[in-house]
């Protein structure tokens, strides 16, 4: 179990994010639950139908923001009057009015992208003076600078992944004749065996599927000389890792061998290109004119990255149209990708941090396209 | 693993939800992602931050509603061109562009609860012209009418959950001496041996925890002489089951005693106020009054339940504000409880589905204050 974090750095992320706040011309924040909702208060949330919101308000006068909490839940909530007050709502009242009474009078209020819209459309409704902005569009992630800490959470999280990589390159996992079902069910197991607390998600792709980047392991078993693509990820100390290695159940054909030297050219460029103060489509773009010249641009179809921490997706995020310039303390995936429809497909992924000098991996397993 | 659901369950699903559109005077329908999206496409969203979304048009000359993916999962999309068109969305472009494409000119849009406010405040600002409407507002749960056979299915899951009940009744499981934690782990392996697919959740609270209806187990150690709550639920073929039951190690004080007599009066009168053609509100009462009338009422201090599905909770809800009538298939908790700060808590749940002369229980484990 995690040590429960401190009122002081609770007041230090609520100072951090009001100065954002009022840098983006906010009179107020609305976060209706979520791994925002948490770091500013410490308080995990039930993600059910019951909003719990935390509310705060820029004037002056206000310092303490509020978090609102279903009143069956108030027995959960840790009391920490120096870090913020509580209101509650029961099952006979409109939760909307609760939130509504701890807003500014008017102006614009910051509002969590995940926001329900029936919370959103009945704020709305009931105080239509607010300017509602989601929250990527008026501050960017609440959380998308990690102290040197939370740095270092990621590089121990990411080395707990890598050693499951690494069993997989050394064919400590048998691959041929099983389902894909069947080896990320160990795959899942690894990662628990080698210490994250929780699995969070695990793709192992076989053959064709490959090229589906976001597969679902399925019924298909797993052949002779055909790709197998892995990507998995964990959280440890409360941060996510998320790493992917591709492996070659044989000998690997020239063409396939030249694409995956295509690959790892352009997840490098891209690692090189993450530098405080060059924009994120920088990053995106260093991989994707490798890729494209090497006459791949047509399949290589999502993104070069995401933002990483206690979400295994946040901000920023690493796309061709963020000119958002990259930061020390960002934390995100780099992972470009080729797929060839009914063929394979193939992606490199490691987690990285910025530091001055520019990006640190959190992942280390071997890079190359192992035969297995 | 369920067989897919085919074309033809589609269409009819579809066709009923645009008659309830049309009865609300809606244009127009977008469904985000969640249980919803599955139920009109069989497709199973990823819940992550790239959206994906139902968009339908109730205009005579439109029939097949669109399934809108981000354009890396496209492969994971199985093909139905007698139900939905498919249109894809990638990392350079805004989904709100496609969504908007996809829906009415004009007019009152139906959209899911729990869209995101990014998305929400996205189409307000590119489609002013449109009238959104929460679907709960407009109208109610798409999926609270359930089939005969999904009601069947509901009771499957029940009687799995209650074979898990009974061991905890039968002291199958040792509770005296272990930690809420180590009880509620092997809960969660039981409800799997039982014969679920998932574990959606498990609560144990103990003595003075038991007060908190949403309990997290934790590290305290269950003791003798002190009130023990389980609540927990699973899914099978689909559908979930929950249930709650409190037992005792000990003998049983007489307050405890006399108050847990009052729970199950009301928790009867409740189940026999759920007939076809009554508020929903009046089942809430039913119960209510009960706990009121011996005094208990500040201490019953959630509503009387949920709807109940492929979700754990979602439409109906049993609160005294839903004046909605109860309806021939519709599915939910019934759960009252009384709480004292500091003391105890219990609560007593049983998932009733309605037929036509009134509620059948899917739970059916002993519902005393067993002594264990």
């Amino acid at each position: 179990m995690r040590p429960p974090v401190t009122d002081e750095a609770l007041t230090r992320r609520w100072h951090q994010v009001r100065q954002r706040l009022a840098d983006a011309d906010a009179a107020g924040i609305l976060i209706g639950g979520g791994a925002d909702l948490e770091y500013l208060t410490g308080y995990e949330a039930m993600p059910l139908e019951r909003i719990t919101a935390f509310v705060g308000r820029l004037s002056a006068s206000e310092v303490l923001p509020t978090l609102i909490v279903p009143e069956l839940e108030a027995a959960r909530v840790r009391r920490r009057p120096s870090v913020y007050g509580v209101a509650t709502w029961d099952d006979t009242t409109d939760p909307v009015s609760t939130i509504a009474s701890a807003l500014p009078q008017r102006g614009r209020v910051v509002v969590s992208d995940d926001l329900w819209a029936l919370h959103v459309l009945g704020l709305m409704h009931q105080r239509p003076e607010l300017d509602l902005v989601p929250a990527s569009k008026a501050v960017g992630g609440l959380r998308s600078i990690k102290s040197q800490e939370e740095r270092d959470a990621l590089a121990a999280a990411g080395s707990l992944a890598d050693k499951v990589a690494a069993q997989i390159q050394h064919r400590d996992l048998p691959l041929v004749g099983r389902t894909e079902a069947e080896v990320a069910a160990e795959v899942a197991d690894r990662l628990i065996e080698a210490g994250h607390e929780t699995v969070e998600f695990v793709i192992v792709a076989s053959g064709p599927n490959s090229a589906s980047p976001h597969h679902h392991p399925g019924p298909r078993a797993i052949e002779r000389d055909e790709m197998v693509m892995f990507d998995f990820g964990g959280s440890f100390g409360g941060f996510c890792s998320d790493t992917t290695r591709c492996v070659y159940t044989g000998p690997v054909p020239q063409d396939v061998r030249d694409a995956y030297t295509v690959l790892t050219e352009a997840q490098e460029a891209a690692v090189q290109a993450a530098k405080p103060g060059r924009p994120l489509a920088e990053v995106d773009l260093a991989a994707r004119r490798i890729i494209g010249a090497a006459g791949f641009g047509d399949y290589f179809i999502h993104r070069t990255g995401h933002g990483i921490g206690a979400e295994v997706h946040e901000h920023p995020y690493v796309t061709e149209l963020n000119s958002e310039p990259v930061q020390i303390g960002h934390a995100f995936s780099i992972e470009p990708g080729i797929y060839l429809p009914d063929r394979w497909g193939m992606r490199l992924e490691d987690i990285v941090v910025i530091e001055a000098d520019g990006a640190r991996r959190c992942n280390n397993s071997n890079r190359s396209l192992v035969e297995v």
